[in-house]
């Protein structure tokens, strides 16, 4: 590292969101992210590989917590309470961050190959689900049919949560939906 | 249209998949899908718009039908009923095909860009089933969740289709995806 450059990474992602949401990801260069963050091009490379990378930088926070918190549910847990406490343990990281998720997803929806890389994310998510709870002894198809099903209630909840202005958390909304899926599933018309 | 040329599209689609399994999807030309199919380049791009597009025709069918079998369900049916309905439909697309199926998934998984095209294509499938089910009056967020839980279960149910040698058609695998899912939400153990 050259001199000190206090919450550099910070900076560069502030400037990069702005930017994005000025004048669109695709207009938008390194070289106006470390500008506007008063930084240097070659300190935007030691904290991001590309200016999409800032996008997704969270993702492999998003995907520990998401793991541990599942993996942290009693053993004696079914497989849905397990799915439920990684989501929760996921939700909470983003609800510290609700302008940022908010701004990140106007951004992304603008821009195919961000979406894209979205499902990609998710996907991922998925996949790591699936193996923490084959890890826990849970059974395929089970284990498969829980993650992908914890994905797709985490991704309703979160455009919701997102378009939301207030006090309610991304947690709330998780909740809300294992159980409109759970009342759906049993054929119930939540 | 030129000459006769009986099942053009059929035997470049033979062509392609011949080659993308056997040299790799990177490495096949458009060029040598024309030469192996006794065509011409020109009369490929008369039926798809490059070489990726041989491996996704078949989305416009599989929505068409997931959203007719669908919207076809009584209309005192409670959603997940019919999205049980339009997945049966769209699996009854694919049990006629299943070998075509069975390889498409091999060349798929082989290749990082394909991956993501066939997310981006099963996220579209989620967004017509949930569009359908508002159309029958289903409400947010149940429209979405019913929808999401929908494909899930799809994917699931079609990785265990497509590596199973037998009898069993993807519509069985399913019903059964849909059992096992009410049975986790309810906090089973299946």
């Amino acid at each position: 590292m050259g001199r000190w450059e206090p919450n550099a990474r910070g900076r560069l992602e502030q400037a990069a969101m702005e930017l994005y949401a000025e004048r669109g990801y695709e207009q938008t260069t390194v070289t106006e992210i470390a500008k506007r963050a008063g930084l240097t091009e070659r300190t935007f490379f030691r904290h991001y590989a590309d200016k999409r990378e800032v996008l997704f930088a969270g993702s492999a926070l998003l995907q520990e917590r998401l793991v541990g918190g599942l993996a942290g549910a009693p053993p004696s847990a079914p497989p849905i309470d397990a799915v439920a406490a990684g989501l929760q343990a996921a939700a909470a990281v983003l609800d510290e961050r609700h302008p940022q998720a908010r701004q990140r997803q106007r951004i992304i929806a603008a821009n195919a190959e961000l979406q894209e890389r979205e499902l990609v994310k998710l996907a991922s998510l998925a996949a790591a689900m699936g193996e923490a709870l084959r890890a826990r002894g849970v059974s395929e198809p089970a284990a498969s049919l829980a993650a992908e099903a914890g994905i797709a209630v985490f991704k309703v909840a979160f455009v919701r949560w997102v378009d939301t202005i207030g006090a309610r958390g991304l947690g709330a909304f998780v909740l809300e939906g294992l159980a409109g899926l759970e009342s759906l599933m049993a054929g119930g018309r939540p």
